[in-house]
């Protein structure tokens, strides 16, 4: 595909997710091919800082973040040729026209604003930009998730965006739904007839989506005192994950048919009751452990974290979908810090044969089941019963794994890259809609409502483990076990 | 398992299969432990041989075709020590005395005679041994096929059979059904639940079973003219497989609930009608051309074969299964001699995605499809549509393959080594009853009328190739290709 024309402006410019992910993405595409030569990046931030010293600046924060396979040095010079920076200060509306001055009016530039900021400035940076003329009727704004903190303050920053911008030029992203193996589940779902009579309550007997992390809150202590795990992962990535698993065909690959689908999957989203927090959700927080062999501090004990803090490292959901296709179908959803491993991955347990002819050979036998692995490694794997070499009919369980040798010449995209080119291509389908993020809110909020309301702590967990115990028997009532413990 | 008493007597003892498959099957299943001290292999054969006489040949004919991995020199000769022969000939009953006198009668020993001759042999061979007192209540027979030419002679030779061994005594072998995949075939259909919500018309478009020969009649002229490749192939080892493929979840693994399970699929295969048989079947007939590298000759100027045989070394089939679960799913079945490649291979082509939403990369979106080979490699893949690594949501196809990793240190059974301990430990799920014989015969016979009664000459195709192009027509008609070609 031709080089894309555009400014990109960077919110944050200076901050961490633009020298981890963002900058060192745009580098990639740049080298990729997918900037023409008078696209431009336009670093912005409190700090002021000439074109050369962001560039300077870069050299430093960005450059360690590019893997060395893709590190070329005479491309990396060439690509910050192609980096400017506009102090901004989303306090003071008057610092924006600096910013305004410096953007090019072409027909054919796309204009990009993307907001790699707290949630807290993205109505003040909207209405700046809108106050200084730089708000184009082609104009886009990326949103950082998550965005809020429930559903009226979310309502709130998509009211004020949402005049300024019309929703299909806001991106709320997720990089989540960025991820090769995310995409792949959409191509698997929808590219093959083989899954589709597979998918449904018949034949599915469980649903399980982890994503653990290694890692405690570090030195986000107090942003992530005030948010938890429930708003910082479960209502967005793990229900997006959620919605990719469930829902129905769309009827194109579209912005509006695949978000319409995932809509309905939110909206059938059965409500938790009062009763269900209890019965169905486990909030748990880490306590001292070790991680990676070295001793680790709980989270209390973590700095910019209150001694008596409720907020949860931890979450294990048990959700249901009451639809034709998934009613009774237990949907398990879990997400912790300072977990045994840093894993995300979504497993889909098939029924057990109804009459078993065949005998096992290793203690009981499994599930059919696909695990669709996004992190550490990007893997697909089908495991099935076949027999065991030899004498007899003993089944033996095995993996069918997606081999991917045909095209392993081909260097996989980061969940930025892919992102960031279909904002600046304008490709709306991998980002969230206001309705979907309203209807992510209004469902958690119960959750939320009935934690706050309830005397009870966080069960606490040692680091390095998989959570709490009730994390386990949440899932065991059904019957069922969380795939490394299966 | 410990190891089996048995006096196994081997008629054709001195002959081809006996040499290149049986008595090497059975020392490595002596070396394997499965043959107790006392147990005994009689080799015989009209030729007037002593027991040191016959291992000599066997040192000469039997150790080449041993594979070095499983070869053992001391093994051997321990072996040899369980060897010994009895001349006797058919023609002539009171050969047969000394072959009863040598056999010992123990409960605990299993007697089985294997019938390794010609087919014209049998009835004789089992009158002889009847006479003489040698079958015993427990003895068992074990008859090569193909068993006869046509129903009648078939019928004939089981009819005698029948009247000295009992039918759960006759064990009808068809080595196919002992490879280790075809038995994998029956795990994976029975010991998943995931493959039966597609094994139906509903999912399935179509069926393919090739058996393809790289070889052509070589010194068997006089016979395979005889016998042609619907008797030699399609009637056992084709159908076979189909009904493997084909078959209702049978309530066990015993040997009746399998039977009735495949005898029903033969007695559902829709009949060919005189029509039928020139728009749904192809026979064919090789001709000069390449194998390997080298020029070879066409199968009319083979030893043995007269200059003007209509003698089909190649044949195509349409088949029909008339079911619920198949009506409408075309089975192809093909065979041949003089093919490009030995092959034997089982693809099931599932349906066309019904909508599609995404695009594929290359040329035409293929099937999802399950491939079972077992000839030359022993390979199971699921093909499947996955994204291409990238930008964009394109697709392309992909294979999962099953990994044998966990259990490769375990020696795969050959096809005779299998079966031989089935016969010994009395296991009669993986041979053929009478009545499905029976059912194959009476089905594939109006094919075999309709070729008699027709002028046309079987397609002459060259040797190298995939056969006559009237087979790739056969298939092209219903909007399919085989999966060579696909």
């Amino acid at each position: 595909m031709a080089g894309q024309l555009f400014d990109l402006v960077l919110f944050g410019g200076t901050g961490d997710l633009a020298a981890r992910k963002l900058l060192p993405a745009l580098y990639c595409r740049f080298r990729g091919g997918d900037m023409a030569p008078g696209a431009r990046v336009i670093g912005s931030a409190r700090q002021a800082l000439s074109d050369d010293a962001y560039r300077t600046l870069l050299e430093d924060r960005v450059r360690p973040h590019i893997h060395a396979a893709d590190f070329d040095s005479q491309v990396w010079n060439d690509f910050l040729r192609h980096v400017e920076y506009v102090p901004t200060h989303a306090g003071e509306a008057s610092t924006f026209n600096a910013l305004a001055a410096r953007l090019r009016a072409q027909d054919d530039r796309a204009r990009v604003f993307f907001l790699a900021t707290s949630p807290s400035f993205f109505t003040d940076i909207c209405q700046h930009l809108a106050a200084v003329g730089a708000v184009t009727p082609h104009s886009r704004v990326v949103l950082e998730m998550p965005l809020g903190r429930d559903l009226a303050s979310s309502r709130a920053i998509n009211d004020i965006v949402g005049s300024i911008f019309s929703e299909d030029r806001i991106y709320r992203i997720d990089h989540y739904l960025g991820k090769e193996r995310v995409q792949n589940l959409l191509a698997l779902r929808f590219g093959n007839t083989m899954f589709e009579p597979l998918w449904t309550r018949s034949w599915v007997h469980d649903v399980q989506i982890t994503i653990a992390e290694e890692v405690g809150v570090g030195g986000r202590g107090e942003f992530y005192d005030h948010t938890g795990a429930l708003r910082d992962m479960v209502q967005n990535h793990l229900l997006q994950l959620l919605c990719i698993v469930a829902m129905e065909p769309p009827s194109s690959i579209g912005a509006d048919a695949v978000r319409d689908a995932k809509l309905q999957v939110l909206r059938a989203l059965k409500p938790f009751t009062e009763a269900d927090v209890h019965s169905r959700s486990v909030r748990g927080q880490y306590r001292a452990g070790a991680s990676g062999g070295q001793p680790v501090a709980g989270d209390l004990d973590e700095p910019g974290i209150p001694a008596d803090s409720h907020t949860e490292t931890f979450v294990a959901l048990r959700v249901d979908i009451d639809n034709w296709r998934w009613a009774g179908v237990p949907f398990y959803l879990r997400t912790g810090k300072r977990m045994q491993e840093r894993l995300a991955e979504i497993v889909v347990n098939f029924q057990r044969v109804p009459h078993q002819i065949l005998e096992a050979t290793r203690g009981a036998f499994a599930h059919n089941r696909l695990v669709i692995r996004l992190q550490p490694d990007d893997a697909l794997m089908l495991q099935v019963q076949a027999k065991t070499p030899g004498d007899g009919m003993r089944l033996q369980p095995m993996s069918l794994s997606l081999s991917f040798e045909d095209s392993s010449r081909m260097r996989r995209l980061d969940a930025y890259e892919r992102l960031l080119m279909d904002v600046i291509r304008g490709r709306l389908t991998l980002f969230m809609r206001r309705d979907e993020l309203e209807a992510a809110w209004q469902w958690v909020e119960p959750i939320m409502h009935g934690w706050a309301a309830s005397n009870d702590a966080p069960k606490p967990y040692t680091s390095g483990t998989w959570g709490p115990a009730a994390s386990s028997a949440l899932i065991g009532r059904d019957d069922c076990a969380w795939h490394e413990e299966a």
